[in-house]
């Protein structure tokens, strides 16, 4: 391998694919596809059918197991356990074509947000060149789908994980947080009359659920809502953006 | 007209159109183009080169002319008043093709982000169905062609504007910025031995340039490599992210 390719392919709308990711689709002899297991959200679906309407003439594709992540050690120490163990699934995947010289990888959203992609790719041996298609994260999803500006005029926002807005609170200087990676409705741990939410499930994709409103008031239609979708689904991707209410 | 598509176009690379933008392109009845004067930076002739491409049958095309923006109220007031003249023209534009249901607009990167265009739509009268179709964004542009992730492991980033980076310093409470619509190279007032910064101006263009590097060090390549491409194109448009060292 000479070249990796880190195609962002949006939020699981096959049509947020751009035009360069279609290229990119294309011009890879080898795309890896990874898989988690039964009934789980790989989504490799989705990915197989934005390679079939890429091309008429499909790369090869090589599936490869996602490894199970440990916490025993800690957060930070499991996820570089779990990222050394992925490295070596794509090796092991990619040394099996050894002539195709440009690998694909199909990110979901964009490569550089909460995905780990690129340090993975980083511990590949020899390092391959890396190139980066973006891709439409769910935030730009979320925002698109309610018709709303994720920023107020000529001002910040911060994008967290739910972990950090319950740990830390509301973040200071800034009127607007989105909350990915948040398995646990952690908007709760605010002083919920003081903002407003437009919150996301599913973001772009057919079993899309939308609920926006001032968060004490819809807090417990979006825990609802969200806990019958994860039972139905088996799974569940959600976001959310938040803004102090008086803005 | 019955609905109004705000098509997030990407930052100056055609191929970053996505599959979804282009049959929206499609779908319109009428598609209106900004202009501000000759030799300005509004890049008609991308949305035009985007259109063609998109469809052999392109739809009617509308230009429009952007007036100026007048500073003399304060800052809010002035983009306020703004918004309502670039509505009007939006208006006078679409009554000429009294028979387009489907109107469009091309929006720079993503219509969520440092963009007026929701606000502007906002002021319609009647008021058309929105729709948003989102777009790569010149953040999303630059870490792609820096091939770096946005956030560190789990942890939040703030997206801001020069504006405030010069009134308000580093922002509390995180490690990682990334600062927009500045036009003063406002790094500067950081204390520069802090921070790594990676830069990029035209990104995802022909005339694209890079500069990353520790701050102290690279900051004064990027004051003269700024200045110098803005003499040279008459027009620069400039992003940036920087990282606290040691991180
Ligand atoms: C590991 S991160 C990957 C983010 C991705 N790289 C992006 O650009 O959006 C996964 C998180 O993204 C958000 N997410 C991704 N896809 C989503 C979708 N379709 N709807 C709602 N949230 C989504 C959720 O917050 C989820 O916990
Ligand atoms: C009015 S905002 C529009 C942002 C756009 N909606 C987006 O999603 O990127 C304009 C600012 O975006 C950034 N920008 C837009 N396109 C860019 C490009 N091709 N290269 C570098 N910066 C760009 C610059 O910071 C510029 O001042």
């Amino acid at each position: 391998m000479t070249e990796l390719l880190l195609i962002g392919i949006g939020t699981g709308n096959p049509d947020h694919i751009t035009r360069e990711g279609i290229a990119a689709i294309r011009a890879a002899d080898l795309i890896l596809i990874p898989r988690k297991g039964a009934g789980k959200s790989d989504l490799a679906g989705l990915r197989e059918r934005i390679i079939a309407e890429a091309t008429d003439t499909p790369p090869q594709i090589a599936y490869f197991d996602i490894p199970a992540r440990r916490a025993e050690d800690g957060y930070l120490k499991g996820v570089d356990d779990w990222h050394d163990a992925i490295a070596l699934r794509w090796q092991a995947a990619i040394e099996e074509y050894p002539a195709a010289a440009r690998v694909a990888l199909l990110i979901w959203g964009d490569p550089s947000l909460y995905d780990s992609s690129l340090r993975i790719a980083a511990r590949l041996d020899p390092q391959p060149k890396v190139r980066v298609i973006p891709g439409i994260t769910a935030l730009q999803a979320l925002t698109a789908a309610h018709g709303i500006p994720v920023n107020e005029l000529g001002a910040p926002f911060l994008v967290t994980t739910g972990r950090r807005l319950r740990d830390e609170g509301w973040p200071p200087a800034t009127d607007t947080a989105s909350v990915m990676l948040d398995g646990e409705c952690s908007f709760q741990a605010l002083e919920m009359a003081d903002y407003h939410i437009w919150w996301g499930a599913y973001v772009g994709m057919e079993e899309q659920i939308l609920v926006a409103g001032p968060l004490d008031r819809v807090a417990s239609r979006i825990i609802e809502t969200r806990a019958r979708a994860r039972a139905d689904h088996g799974w569940i991707m959600d976001i959310y953006l938040l803004k102090k209410r008086g803005n």
